[in-house]
């Protein structure tokens, strides 16, 4: 049986000290981190910031029946590294605000931040600051994560243009099916708990929904490739929400063929399973943290035979609105089912 | 009775766009607000980069039985302006995350908003950038604030010297005076909900506690006077908490003279009412965000004469210890008795 130590043995000012020993600062522009009233960075030259937050909440992001708190520092980094690579970005910083319930121990919280440091890792990036309290519920988590690009090189989701090419990294639908997985194994549990959650046979799209990766490979990619995306958004609510987003902003329409949805074998057979429409899971299941984009028709050649980029259809004219094509050749008004918080 | 939507009716992307729309930006650095998947800025050149971030747990640190929502709000950014005021440098942007309980309102949160919109204005901030989402608990508020200050010019924690003049701005203890004030009316409207609470007779111990202000007036007059401190620190957990820290960073004793602790007369007025010692509540009163700072005997002039400034003691050789002396020419070893969160 593992060791639990209370929080209040260790204080806010000793749990700070614990966290601030585990760090290691790797970025040449971290003057100063843990430690101080801010952390002090100096910018390189010629480069434009970028900053993200995001909250992860106990209860509404995550159920730590069925999610390690390891995984779930190492997913908090990740989403907020996935808003950066969604800029062209690279991350350099990130600042972390934790509320912890009073059920909590030592050992849990440095399970947590020990995801966090292998995602810090990971991406190449420095925890430099934070603050920890306790709250009244459960555990909530506030990341901030910054990155640099060279000047006026940040992709926005506003620049689609009529004939662009709609790209989309990876593949999609797997994390939503993971967590359909996930609740089953847990209603199943909660109903018998000698019952042994079957797990073992999904491990794709349980990695998918419990330890995403933000595509960062693919920014350095595109980069050695020398092509910088018209405009750019990671799919976290749902493929069909962040296309909406990217015409939104753009003033266009877009059309996207359902046949050229990326689809993989373990994702189609879990939706199988549970009698999904696969074409539905990829296009409104969340936290797939690939990225959506478009570039100039002329880039085409460029990255025709990347393995991880699909091309799933292409920029229009306002007027012509946002469609989904069947295999059937019928456009369907695409519509946004994306996560509603509230 | 006023209008009450539930926050279901708007949804997570209309409460964005309501936030955008209040929403102005002051500061040439920032090239992109709110609507993207991150914030661009385009930090000064000739400049580092200051990152704090705090969270507000409802409960743990706002109780809203008696304090409003806008005060709430303009209160989270002003203990972020006050860490970014404690590096000496000036606030630029900041990001929030918003984690909402269900029982609140579009008209809740709009009030929330309007107190941060204040402060920013206050402060001369954007808010660029944020997260919303559901809780299912109270209201948690996390800000990361950053500012800029000319490069290597941000005051850390850790410079103050033997002989270095210890200097506060304003006077301490009020905000916890207020917190007292507030928690025996709150005691008092609890046994009988009839009773109107006597509020009153305490504006100015109220005010420091329910809307503190974030002392940038001084950073500015102490670049205009050619002052930059050895170290500083802001008074969020209690002075005695935050001497202690200065010393133990910079490798320090100090010596605080209990008679110089600047102590306003509506504060000595409610110490005496409630019965506590009044230089324990300058010592061990949290929330006060005053600035705690050293500077170079050789700067004593400079400052001497500033209204808003009180030299409370000396640094001195790390084997003096840090030491409160008495009315009587005492010694006495300082203890941090502030905040306990765990």
């Amino acid at each position: 049986m593992s060791d639990i130590t209370p929080l209040e043995n260790l204080g806010e000012f000793g749990l700070i000290r614990r966290i601030q020993q585990t760090v290691t600062l790797r970025q040449p522009s971290t003057r100063l981190g843990i430690g101080d009233d801010a952390a002090i960075l100096a910018p390189e030259a010629g480069h434009d910031l970028v900053v993200s937050t995001d909250l992860l909440v106990e209860g509404v992001h995550f159920d730590l029946t069925f999610c390690p708190l390891k995984h779930v520092g190492y997913k908090a980094v990740a989403v907020n590294v996935s808003d950066i690579a969604a800029m062209n970005a690279v991350p350099t910083q990130i600042v972390v605000g934790l509320a912890i319930g009073s059920r909590y121990s030592v050992e849990a919280i440095d399970e947590l931040y020990e995801g966090m440091r292998l995602a810090c890792e990971a991406y190449n990036v420095d925890l430099v600051g934070g603050d920890t309290t306790a709250s009244r519920g459960g555990l909530t988590i506030s990341i901030t994560a910054m990155g640099q690009v060279p000047s006026g090189q940040a992709v926005r989701r506003s620049g689609a243009r009529p004939n662009d090419l709609l790209c989309v990294t990876g593949d999609l639908g797997g994390a939503f099916l993971g967590l359909q997985v996930l609740e089953r194994e847990k209603a199943a549990w909660t109903a018998d708990p000698d019952m042994q959650p079957e797990l073992e046979k999904y491990p794709y799209v349980l990695q998918r929904q419990l330890r995403p990766e933000a595509r960062m490979d693919v920014i350095h990619e595109l980069r050695d490739l020398g092509v910088v995306p018209t405009s750019m958004i990671d799919v976290s609510d749902g493929l069909a929400s962040e296309v909406l987003h990217l015409c939104q902003q753009s003033g266009t329409g877009a059309r996207v063929f359902s046949e050229n949805l990326p689809a993989a074998n373990p994702m189609l057979e879990v939706a199988n399973e549970f009698n999904l429409d696969p074409i539905m899971c990829m296009l409104n299941g969340g936290e797939d943290y690939e990225l959506l984009f478009t570039i100039p028709l002329t880039d085409h050649d460029k990255i025709k035979n990347h393995p991880d980029i699909t091309i799933i259809g292409h920029i229009t004219e306002k007027s012509d609105g946002v469609n989904l094509v069947t295999k059937q050749g019928q456009p369907i008004p695409l519509k946004a089912q994306g996560w509603q918080h509230f």
